[in-house]
């Protein structure tokens, strides 16, 4: 459902105001900048990461939990949503917004991560992508119009164009290229096919590893009037220095675009770190999600395991000066306990924790930004990312 | 943890005050009765309905959902607590309440219902009944004085003393006057046991069906120095006729008795109503959480069955007038998503109204006990609490 305009925080006729607030120093120390993107449903501050609503809810958390955990703005996922409970009855139920009872800002993505993800159940042609549910093995089609069509039934505040991404470090040069000319010529489909006044649309970058072609996809992205520039093609089977070159590639040519970049499914506080260093303003991931199901908590320099034995007896809460759920009111014996006898409560707990681990990352982030103490404060908010050894897993799409 | 004795309700050196506000009318139309009970944790108006914790947390609620969902008191399962994980571990860290970060008064059961019931795991003697560990298969022994230390550690406001008992209608004669006998004795070695200052004990009236065993256990109970008086037996394989006449010997006998009535393992809510109706303070039961993860919401008059089809598009709120997280926020077809996506916060919503409504209509019971009008509502409750074929299914130990 569209927001009401009379409460709408943008000017009429606008679905998206993006406004660096603190430009990148001039010494060329980092590209990491702090804005706010203005949406039909409010404010988002950046850099920002979105939470991963997969099936209309953020696995375990309630509207509330997110709320509380400081989450502005979610992501959907068009390819779940159109399959279970379908896009058209969720138009008519009002939207995705009033259908899970989230009133502020939302981004779906196209789809096109993960039909293309399934190497066995697809096939792709010029048009588009004709692959079976992982539901019922049905068939279904995916083209840039039908990707549209679908996120404005859902009605985020922005929508994807639909893209082909492949994986960066096991792909030819041949395949990338291949992809990213398909990618380019379903954006200018995606541009055609969107009419929805009050949604943004945002368009991929891909090109894979290749500097020439990840530095072609970028020049031919951000020639068309997308509202935002979505990365793609990367937190997939690249090293992290492989990551970090092709993101200097795109974000060298964006230095004087005024719109907002999102690196699609990264992934670990210290991957987030490292590019919003290099100029990134918005990310997804379903780790943490997928980690607090596991039994895996975040802390400040680390990460602890409640199914490990010595957390059984341990009175400390998780994190001292974390302000979660978890840690306000628990202690890690009873959050091992949880775990140990398959309570539903422990999923919800350790997701809130790690949610709100990452959120307030993000906005110690911004605050050094805002002060410009960045540049100076990066060792130690590398050194509070870092999760010996959780960097930087390839995460499979969900 | 004993409760902070300068914020206990109670005057010093004693574990519970039991106060009838309102008695039961002259004209003996109803034996129902509004009260209060004063804990080391604070009051419980009765009639009063207990979630049940078995693992030290009310399955898929937080703390929050059940302060939210107006519960004031609930029980731990003592056996499940026992052997996971382990009593004196609670007690290391600070016993039940602190562990669970529940402030409100606690009732742990004796273990009895959950050893007694394993028919092939266990053996019963005179002194005791030795089990084996429904979780690795090791064996246990529990005896008056084994449960009673147990449950000291967990710390309760509200301990039981250890009984046998037996399935109400398939059990012979011989059998329920033997267990009866066995639970006598074991509620005098209880007694003995108990120690604890700050935290009450009460007895359990056996005799199954058997007018005589029935009154017979409930004489002996109610001449031993108790803080007060569980029924149990029932709630088994009895029907609905059959377990109301044993209520109707039991608390014949208790009507000149001080002390708050405690029917163990009811049930659906029509049950409670009839149980209220003869004189019942207090129940407890794991059916409205069960039903709940099957699917099942119960309204005013009716269940629903979310994995039907007609509430996919359903935008209506489960329960128009409901005040619970559910029909605050979400409609019947958001809950049906959930379900069919196998969501977690399907677990918690349908949890969530569940309590709600079942705490609501004991509310709505006192307020009828309270304003004298409760013979004159009875018609209108009983139509409220009719889950049309919810009723008096024999609920498994959890």
């Amino acid at each position: 459902m569209a927001a009401d305009p009379d409460h709408s925080p943008l000017d009429g006729g606008t679905p998206i105001r993006f406004d660096v607030d603190v430009a990148p120093p001039a010494d060329g120390s980092t590209r990491a900048r702090a804005g706010r993107m203005t949406l039909p449903h409010g404010v988002v501050e950046t850099p920002q990461f979105m939470p991963v609503g997969t099936n209309a809810t953020v696995k375990a958390l309630s509207p509330d939990d997110l709320r509380e955990a400081g989450a502005t703005i979610i992501l959907g996922n068009t390819y779940h949503l159109y399959l279970r409970p379908g896009h058209e009855r969720i138009a008519r139920l009002g939207g995705l917004h009033e259908f899970m009872a989230w009133d502020r800002p939302i981004l779906t993505d196209s789809g096109g991560f993960q039909v293309v993800s399934m190497d066995e159940l697809r096939k792709i042609d010029d048009d588009g992508v004709t692959f079976q549910s992982h539901l019922d093995g049905s068939y279904h089609r995916f083209t840039p119009e039908v990707s549209i069509a679908v996120q404005e039934a859902l009605g985020a505040d922005i929508a994807v164009a639909f893209d082909q991404p492949v994986r960066p470090a096991s792909s030819t040069r041949e395949q990338v290229a291949e992809a990213s000319a398909r990618t380019n010529r379903w954006a200018e489909r995606s541009l055609r096919a969107h009419s929805r006044p009050d949604q943004a649309l945002f368009g991929i970058v891909q090109g894979g590893l290749d500097p020439e072609l990840r530095a072609e996809s970028t020049r031919f992205m951000t020639s068309l009037p997308f509202d935002g520039i979505c990365i793609g093609g990367l937190a997939g089977d690249e090293t992290p220095a492989q990551r970090e070159a092709a993101l200097d590639v795109a974000v060298g040519l964006l230095q004087d675009d005024p719109r907002p970049r999102y690196l699609m499914g990264l992934g670990s506080p210290a991957d987030l770190l490292e590019a919003v260093h290099r100029g990134v303003d918005l990310f997804d991931s379903v780790l943490r999600a997928r980690v607090a199901r596991n039994g895996q908590v975040w802390v400040p320099g680390g990460r602890l395991n409640m199914r490990n034995a010595q957390f059984v007896e341990d009175r400390r809460p998780v994190q001292e000066s974390c302000r979660c759920l978890l840690c306000r009111n628990f202690s890690r014996a009873y959050l091992s306990h949880l775990f140990r006898a398959e309570e539903l409560l422990a999923y919800r707990l350790a997701t809130c924790h790690n949610m709100t681990f990452t959120l307030d990352f993000m906005a110690e982030i911004r605050v050094a930004l805002r002060t410009g103490t960045f540049s100076d404060r990066l060792p130690g908010l590398r050194a509070w990312a870092l999760l010996s050894g959780a960097r930087a897993s390839p995460v499979q799409p969900e």
